[in-house]
C-alpha cells in the first residue's frame, strides 16, 4: 500500500467518526494514560498491521503501537494482535475506525485463503475483480494479496478488458484488438472476454495477452483453455462460488477471478479491550 | 444524504477507478451514444437512486438518467432500476463504481428490511451501529433508513455512549454522567451501557436519556427494561443475530441495535446491460 | 476539538497568509533562532492554547512551545500566555494567524463568561447558536465551552429544531413531530420553536425533548416554562442581550441561547513580542 | 473575489453545517417548492450578493436567485435583499450559512463606510490590515472595498512590511531595505514601520515605497508626513478608533489602517423569511 | 484524459494564477462581453482542445468555446485554434493558464511527431518515460499519444521495471523475476533492464514480458534484439537524441523510449488576441 | 517557498507516481537499508535542496538526507548533490519524482544565471513572467531567484499589469489607471504596457509604478527609457532571446523580462545511484 495514501485515507476515516468534537475527550485527565489490546475473537487470516500502526500515529504521535501478529498470520480466539499505549481519549477515538478496517481486511484475507485452500491447485491462482468497496480498493486488493490471492487490474487505467460491449461496437474481437493496439503501448496488458471456442480462437489470433472465459462450466473452461497457447494467460470468471471453485481445479486455467472475495466476505470478529489508569505518564 | 458530500464522494470513487486514463475511452466515436439499463438479478430492497443520478451527472452532464425504482421498492430478477443514455465511454466508466455502491446499499437495505420483518414488532425498532465501512457511513446509514431501520449515532460527535471503560475510569455511572452533564449541552443524548439491574438502576437515577443492555438474553432484557421508566429509551445490543432477533420481540425494549446490518450483509446482485449504437446523437 | 481537523484547518489558515512565498523569510540566517512571547494586553478569559501549540508545530516541527495560561484562565494586561522558540522566520509567519484565532476565541470565551456572570443563576445555563463564523464553528463552540457556556446543536445533522416553516408546512406541531419520529432514531434530540401557551401544550403532548420559547419576555418565559414537565428541557431565545439577560434569572427556563456569543463579541487584545538573536542554535 | 475559490469555500461552509445528513430534508415532499426572502432588519451597507447567488447554486442548481440590493447599497429595516425560489429543504439548508456570511460582510462594509464618513477627508483613505478572520480574508477584504475602503496587503506574499523585529535584526532600516531590494523584484511594494523622525528620514533615504507611522498622535503624524516626499506613500496605524479617526483628517497622511474594520465590527441583522407551499413545481 | 481529474487540475491551476482576487476583474462592466481568438504563431502539432473547453467552462459556465483545430492537427502561423466568447474578465483570467498548458502540450506533441518522422520506421515505435513534469503526467502522456507516440508505464503502480538496483539486491534477474511473479498478478507487465547478451538471455529464460536494452548502440541493440523471441517486447532506452534516433531504424527493436519527449521539448508559441466590446450581452 | 505548500505539493506529486501500490515495494526486506547518492552529470546552477529534504521526509520520516550542494552552487559532472539513507523501497519511490523536480528547477536556475551573465549589466536585472508550468509556479519562481534573477508578479492577485485590452476598453491609459487607482490600495504596484513614446508619456503622467516597453528594439527601449523619471521602474519585454539580450545592456532599462526562463530552459541531467545492502538497520 502507498503509505502517503494510507495516511490520507486514515485521516479521512478518523475525521468521519470524530467530527468536530468527541464529547468524551474532555472527560479524561490529560496526564493519565491507557493501554489497549486488540484481540481476535475468531479464527481467520490476519490483515491490517499497517492500518493499526499508521492509524494511531495519525491520531496522536505520542501513542506507541506494538504489532504482535504478522500479516497473513493465523488468527484464533484470544490471539493478541496488537498492544497500544497512549492517552485514553486517543485510544478510544481510534478504536472503532481501526477495527472497522482490519475486521473487513482480515475478512477478505480469510476468504481469499479459504478459496486458495479449497481450490488446492499447484497451477491455478485465485484473483480478485474491480467489485471492491468504493474508496477502499487499495485496502481490499492488499488484503487479497495477504490472503494468498492475486490482484486483477486495479482500474480502467492499468490494463484493458475488452467486454461484449466493446466487441459488439467494433463487430469483432480482431478489429477491437487492432484498434486498441494502435493506441496502447507495450506496458499495458490486453484481456478479452470470450464465451465460445470461436471467440477464443479469434482472441488468440488477435494476439491478446489474456483470455477470459466468461460464465463457463469447468468442462467448458478445460476445453477452451486447451485452445490457448501457453504464452497467453487464461482466466475463468463468472458464477464461481466457494462451493464450486474446486471443480475448476483440473481445468488447466491460469486464474479464477472471484468477485465474492471483496463483496461477499464475512468480517472477522476482532475486538479491543482498553484499560485506563490514573497513573501519571507524561 | 448531504448532496454536496455525495457529489464529492462520487468524484473520489470515480477517480479511484478511472485513474489518469481509461484506455478504452479513445476507442469510441465521440458522436455515437449508448443506452444502459441497470437491472436487478435478485430479490431485495432497492437503495441507491441518488447515487445513480448524481454519479452519472458527475461523470458527464450530457448523460440523462431515468430512475425506474423508488427507494425501498421491492427488487426481483429482471426489474429495471434505471435507464441511462449518453456517450458509451462515460456509461462504461460509471458502470462498475455505481454498481459497487448500489449493490452494497441495497444489500444493507435488504438485510435491514429482513430484520424488521423477522422481529415483527409494533414496538421495538431495529437500528444500526458505528460498525460501518470507513468512508461510507453516510451511505450505509441512509441504506439502513431506506430498509426501515433507524440510525444510532453517526459518530463520537453527535451523541454520547458511556461504555465500561468510561465507567471504570470514573468509578461509577453516577459520577461519569455527572461529569458529562457538566460539559454537554441539552441537544446531545447520553446513553449508558449496562450489564446488571444494579447498573440499570444507577443509570436511571443518573438521569440518562437512553440505557443500553449489553449482551443480555431476551429474558434479561425484559427484566431490565421493566426497571426503566417510559421516558428513558432502552436498547438491547450485542450478540443478536438474524436467527435470534425474534426472541427479543416481546421484551418491551425500544431498540435492537445490530452491527450485522452494515458489516455482515450480502450485496444484492444488480447488473448493467449496455448497448451502444453508431447512430449520431449530438 | 478534533485534533486532526484542528491541524488541517491551521494548515489552511497559514497557507492563506503565507501564500507561495514569505518575502521576508530569506532575510533571516537559517542558523539563528528567536523567542516570542504571546502576552495579553487586556482582561478577559483565555482560550486557544491548543491553537498555539498545534499552529507552530504545523509550521515547523523544530519550534518549541510552552503554554503558560490554562484554558479559561483570567487574562490581565501583561500576562504571559505562551513562550515560543524557533527560527525567526517561522515565528513571524505564525504570529499573525495564531493571534487572529486566539484573540477571537478569547473574545468569545470572555463574552460567554460575562453572560454567565450577569445571569448569575444556579439553574439556567447559557448556550450558543448556529450563528457562527463559517469555517470556524469547531473553534467557536469550543470557546463557548471554555467560557462556561454550553453548546446548542453543531449543525443540521446532530439534532433537530422544528421552526415555524416546518410547522406551517405540516399544519401542526403534532404532525410535524410525528413525521420526524417516524424517521429519526433515539439518539437525536428534537426541539420545537413555540410562541404561545397553545403551542407549548401541543409540543408537550407531541413528546419533544426540548421546547424553545421564541422572542418572549421574561414574564412570558416564566409562564410558558411552568407548562412544561421537568423531563422536557426548556430554552429561551431571541432578542436577549447582555443588558437584558439578567431579567431571565428567575424564569425557571433551563437554557438561554445567545447568538451574540459568536457574532457580537469583542476580540481580546493579545500581542506577540519577538526578539531574534544571532546566536547559533542548531 | 475569485469565483472558483468562492465556490470552493461555500461548499466547505455548507458541508460544515449540513454534515452527513439534514434530518429535516426528508420531511419535505420533493415536488413542492418554496420561496425565501432575505431582508434587512437594520440600516447599514450591503455586501454579499455573490455569496447568495453562488451559495444557493452550489447547494442545488435548480434554485433561482434574484438579487435585489446592489453591492454597497444602503440597507434599512424591511429592505428586500434577495428573493430565492426552490426546493424548501435546499432553501433551509442554505439559509443559516449564507446569512452568517452576509451579516458579517455587511457588518464590515458598514463599519468601513462609517469610518470613511467620520474621517471625511478628500485626501486620506481608510484601509484594512491582516487582522482578519482565518479562512475568510478574501471575503473580508472584499467587504472593506465594498464599504469604500482600500486593502492593505493580503498576506506575507504580495508585499513587504518591515517591522521592528526585522530592523532590530539588521541593525538599521537602511541595511534591512538593502537586503530586501537585493531579493525582491520590481512588482512588490516595500513598506517600513517607523516611530520617529530619524527613522522616517532613514526610510526615505533607503527608498521604500511606503512609510508607516506606528502608534503616533495626529500631531506626530502630521509632522512625520511632512518629512516624506510625495512619491512615497504614508500610512498611520495603531491605536486609532472610530472615535479618534477624525483627528487624523488634516494630517496629510495618505492612509489610515484600521484593524477594527475586520475584528471589531458589528454584524448587520439580516434575516430570511421562508414560505413553503405544496403546489407542484417540477 | 480522465475528465474529472482534468477539471480538478484546471481548478487548481486557475486558482494558482488568480489567487484571492484579480485586481482587474472589477474594471470591466459586467454586462459587456468579449471575444478571444487562440491562434498559433508557429508550425507544430496541436494538442490541448479539451484543456481549452474545460478550462473556460470551469472558470465561468457562461463562456462559449468553439474548437477550430483537431487534436494532432498541423499548426502554422496564423491558424485559428479556438474562438471563445464571454465576459472579458473571465477570458483574461483564463488566457495565461490555458496558454501555458497548451503551448507545452503542443510542444510535446510536436516533438513526438518529429521523433516519429525522423525514425521513419514501420516497425519501431516511439514511447515516453516517467521523466514528466510533476503534477502533469496525465497531460504530458496524452500529448505524447496525440503526437503519434506511445505511453510507457504511468507510474510505479501499473507495470514493473526491474532495474540494476533490484537485480543487484536479488543477485540475479532470474531470482528477482521469480520473486515478482510470486506476488504480481497476470495483468501487470514485467520489464527488465539489461546491458549484455548474458542478461538478455537470462531475462528471456525468466519469462519477462519486455526487455529493455539500456544505453546500447544501434549495433548492440540489433544484436540483442536478435536474441529475443517475438512474443517478448523489446525496448531501447538511454542516450538516444533527436539526432541519433534514426540510427535505430533497422535494429528491429519494438520501442525507443525517449525522456526528451517530456523534459526537453520546446513549447509551441500560441497566443490569444482578445477584443472586448461594450455591447450589452446578457 | 512556503514549506506547508511545498509539503502538500510533494505529497501530490509522489502520489501521482506511486498510485495505489508500488509493485516493487514488497520485494525488499523491511530490515535492510540502502544509500542513494544524487549526483550531477552536467555543469549548471543547482536548485532544489529543500525539495530533496522535504520530499524524502514526506515519504518516510525514517529517511535521513544530507544536502551536499548549496542552493545556487555550480554543478559539474560527478558532483555529489545529496546523500540519502533509508529503506530501499522508499528511496526508489522518491527518486524519480524528486529528480524530475530538481532537474527542471536547476535547469531554470542555470538558464537564469546564463541570462544574467550574458546581459552582464550592473544596472539591468533579469526577471521572469507568468509563463510558468501550471501547478509549479512557486517552484519555478524560486528557481529564477536561485539563478540570480528576480520575480515579476506571481499572479493576477499581487500586482496589476494593464495590457492593450484594458487600455482599449477604457480608451486611454489615463482613464484605465484612474479607474484602477480608485480601487486598488497602496500596496499593489501598477504597471502598464506601452509601445510608443506617446503611450510612455501618458503612463508617466498617469502616475504608474512601472512602465513596460513591449516588443521594442534596444534602440527604442533606450529612447523610451529616457522619457521615464527615475522613480518609475522600466521593463523591456517581448521577443528577447538568449542571443539578443546582451544588446539591451546599455539601454538603461531596469528589468528585462524573459518568458524563456520558465518555458524554454533545458533540464539539467542529474541522476541517482542507489546501492542497497542486506545489513540490518532497525
Amino acid at each position: 500500500m502507498n503509505r502517503l495514501k494510507l495516511k490520507h485515507c486514515l485521516e479521512t476515516f478518523l475525521r468521519e467518526d470524530v467530527g468536530d468534537n468527541d464529547w468524551c475527550e474532555s472527560l479524561f485527565d490529560q496526564e493519565t494514560y491507557g493501554k489497549m489490546i486488540i484481540r481476535s475473537k475468531q479464527t481467520g487470516c490476519f490483515c491490517g498491521g499497517p492500518v493499526i500502526t499508521e492509524g494511531f500515529r495519525v491520531l496522536d504521535p505520542s501513542i506507541t503501537v506494538e504489532i504482535l501478529a504478522a500479516e497473513g498470520e493465523a488468527l484464533y480466539p484470544g490471539l493478541d494482535i496488537a498492544s497500544i499505549q497512549g492517552p485514553p481519549s486517543a485510544l478510544l477515538q481510534g478504536e472503532r475506525v481501526i477495527l472497522n478496517l482490519i475486521q473487513r481486511m482480515s475478512g477478505i484475507a480469510t476468504t481469499t485463503q479459504q478459496a486458495v485452500q479449497k481450490l488446492n491447485s499447484d497451477h491455478t491462482r485465485i484473483c480478485d475483480t474491480r467489485k471492491t468497496t468504493p474508496g477502499l480498493r487499495m485496502f481490499e486488493k492488499y488484503a487479497v494479496r495477504t490472503g494468498g490471492g492475486y490482484n486483477h487490474r486495479f482500474g480502467l487505467y492499468d490494463a484493458v478488458m475488452l467486454k461484449d460491449n466493446h466487441i459488439a461496437y467494433f463487430g469483432s474481437i480482431k478489429t477491437a484488438v487492432k484498434q486498441l493496439k494502435d493506441r496502447v503501448g507495450h506496458m499495458v496488458k490486453i484481456e478479452v472476454e470470450t464465451e465460445s471456442a470461436e471467440q477464443v480462437r479469434e482472441a488468440v489470433e488477435a494476439g491478446v495477452d489474456c483470455i477470459m472465459f466468461d460464465n463457463r462450466t469447468p468442462e467448458q473452461v478445460a476445453a477452451l483453455a486447451g485452445l490457448v497457447p501457453p504464452d497467453i494467460i487464461t482466466e475463468a470468471s463468472g458464477g464461481i462460488t466457494m462451493d464450486t471453485l474446486h471443480t475448476y481445479r483440473n481445468t488447466g486455467v491460469d486464474y479464477l477471478s472471484l468477485g465474492l472475495l471483496t463483496h461477499s466476505y464475512q468480517a472477522v470478529d476482532i475486538s479491543a479491550n482498553a484499560c485506563t489508569g490514573k497513573e501519571v505518564k507524561r
